[in-house]
């Protein structure tokens, strides 16, 4: 399992539009292979951040599949006027330790 | 519930020590009033790069209990001299949206 992180700095006095987009842009996420959850969290120090937390099965899920797949286009489309710069991707695997 | 996430840069070459005293340092989180869950993710894109993601039941549970307690000395004991720079910490809320 791979954890995608996507930092988004949106415009200022957009949350409210951006919110409503995202909750349309969120469908394309559930249809595709590799996908197992996801999460919208919104910063309580700085009003125009979010973090976008995507669980997929492994990373090409991600990186081929949702990268080249015309539901990216459709969700770019939805989201990317909102954005006051370009997210910032990161991927991640959890590190098992004892408890 | 809150997400605390604290971004870690660690030193290079300091994984497996930094992770093993990980495994010991998270032992303080359980009994901490209002921790609820925790996990440590590590980079796939920068092997120095962890991200620690920390549920609290209120933004208080962290910045004012965990921060003013003799946890946090000890933690800082275990795990300060693996950084390379000072963590960054910020704080987030799930955004609910229709599905």
């Amino acid at each position: 399992m791979v954890l995608e992180t996507a930092s988004l700095w949106i415009k200022p006095g957009e949350q409210a539009a951006f919110e409503q987009a995202f909750a349309k842009a969120q469908r394309l996420l559930a249809g595709l292979d590799g996908y197992i959850s996801h999460e919208l969290q919104h910063s309580l120090e700085h009003a125009h951040f979010y973090l976008l937390l995507i669980e997929w099965r492994a990373l090409e899920d991600h990186t081929l599949r949702f990268c080249k797949s015309n539901e990216l286009l459709r969700w770019r489309e939805l989201l990317q006027d909102f954005m006051a710069e370009p997210p910032q991707i990161e991927h991640f695997q959890p590190v098992r330790l004892p408890r």
